[in-house]
């Protein structure tokens, strides 16, 4: 096995907010080479259907074999929850969703037994969390809240504003109503409001990000299988469907301290896988 | 060309956006029959580039023609600015998009000379109201500006919404001080918004809706190429990417007094087109 050591890691999302995972799994495991992709002319995947996020993995993931990657880490959540074991039972490599890392930790906080998820209107309907976290701990009561308009007010840049705390203080007053003491952060944008979310919820719920519990996982399962790279610092090819000069300028901003890493962005026609 | 009259009108969009124009059709040409195609799986247009919306485009183009349609609707703004002018040179058919109407009714009503138009990123970056406009009038100032955040706040269903009014007036303030008197409504689902923009707006400046210029231009348009429809209650037949069942429920909502013409909704994969 020692000749896919330094095999990439390939990354995909909907669009730029795997970039999220990406940046943590190069803190975590900076000698790993990684190819990410991000289908952003199909971008958001959150409120389309089950099949039609199964076609874009399938397409998806037939591209990153190409490119010969070791292992796949799906950093969408709604691909997780609609396609991950769809996908996995067709594969001979690994792959890792974000959804069980995050609900796994999640697990791990929670006192009161109730632990609160939000996402995109698809994980949500999905209850992939719930499942999840019901087979980890059965008493763990589980409360879920699509808030779709999260990702647009991300995308305007309004992470630190006064309306976006008001859309923030509408969908989430039942969830500071339930007891929970741990909230799922269910979609990749949703670090980028993280501070303001604080804010809203107040000092007794934590916050689980699960592209940190992603990173720790995908480092465990390359030790399992002996796929760790023992290499020097990575490379990071980006690929993605639409425009690249516009995910490039937000990968750049996106990847602090990595941001140098961020060279060529290329564009690819999916529909060809 | 009489054998040509029973052909239907394609009509399509990026999603459920259009179901506006298709429904001021039908209260124009009621006799006419239509095949609708929204792009459901790879909503939405008006962040995606112009290269990808031309293939969007293309790709609906040959399946609307597969269909035999007589003429082609593009019902949505941003494949109307930035795939139409290409398509159109491409295509045997009469094709019209919903910008020169919406434009020149707006070059109708000014006074001031100066008017102001909001739509989506794509169809704001693109100019096309402003270049278009200044061929009818070029003393007329056009106002652009982009309003992302309104589609998502429609979908969520908070069309007479505190939070929506503040986004508008967020949105809307340089319009409001810049001595505009018509405002195109440039995307599809801004007409859902018509009565909290007038509220934000004040009475001073008139609202154009697209649609409506759309299917006088259309009736103008089949008759100048004797291809009218002389049967009886035309038929409506629709064609989605993504999830049939939902945008049907969305449809039957849509068509307010034509509901009952919402039948079957059949989902086809564009992507082999």
């Amino acid at each position: 096995m020692s000749n896919n050591k330094e095999k990439p890691i390939g990354i995909f999302d909907s669009g730029v907010g795997g970039l999220t995972i990406a940046l943590e799994i190069m803190r975590k495991l900076p000698n790993e080479n990684i190819v990410y992709f991000g289908d952003t002319a199909r971008v958001p995947y959150g409120t389309k259907s089950k099949e039609t996020i199964i076609h874009y993995s399938r397409q998806i993931v037939k591209f990153l074999k190409e490119k010969n990657v070791k292992a796949i880490v799906v950093a969408c959540n709604t691909a997780s929850a609609f396609a991950l074991d769809t996908i996995e039972k067709e594969l001979d490599i690994p792959i890792i969703g974000v959804v069980k890392p995050g609900a796994k930790a999640s697990t791990q906080i929670t006192e009161s037994k109730k632990v609160g998820v939000i996402g995109t209107e698809g994980t949500i309907k999905s209850k992939i969390y719930s499942e999840y976290i019901k087979t980890l701990d059965p008493e763990i009561e589980v409360i879920g809240r699509a808030c779709p308009l999260f990702v647009p007010l991300v995308e305007e840049g309004w992470t630190h504003d006064m309306i976006t705390e008001e859309v923030a203080e509408r969908y989430l007053e039942e969830m500071k109503a339930s007891g929970v003491d741990s909230l799922i952060l269910g979609c990749t944008h949703y670090p980028l409001l993280r501070t303001l979310l604080k804010k809203v919820l107040g000092d007794s719920i934590t916050l689980v990000n699960p592209a940190y519990e992603t990173a720790l996982s995908l480092d465990e399962l390359l030790r399992e299988n002996d796929i760790a790279s023992d290499g020097d610092k990575g490379t990071f090819d980006i690929y993605v469907s639409d425009d690249p000069e516009k995910f490039k300028k937000f990968a750049k901003k996106s990847m602090k301290e990595y941001a140098d890493r961020v060279d060529e962005v290329t564009q690819i026609n999916i529909e060809e896988y």
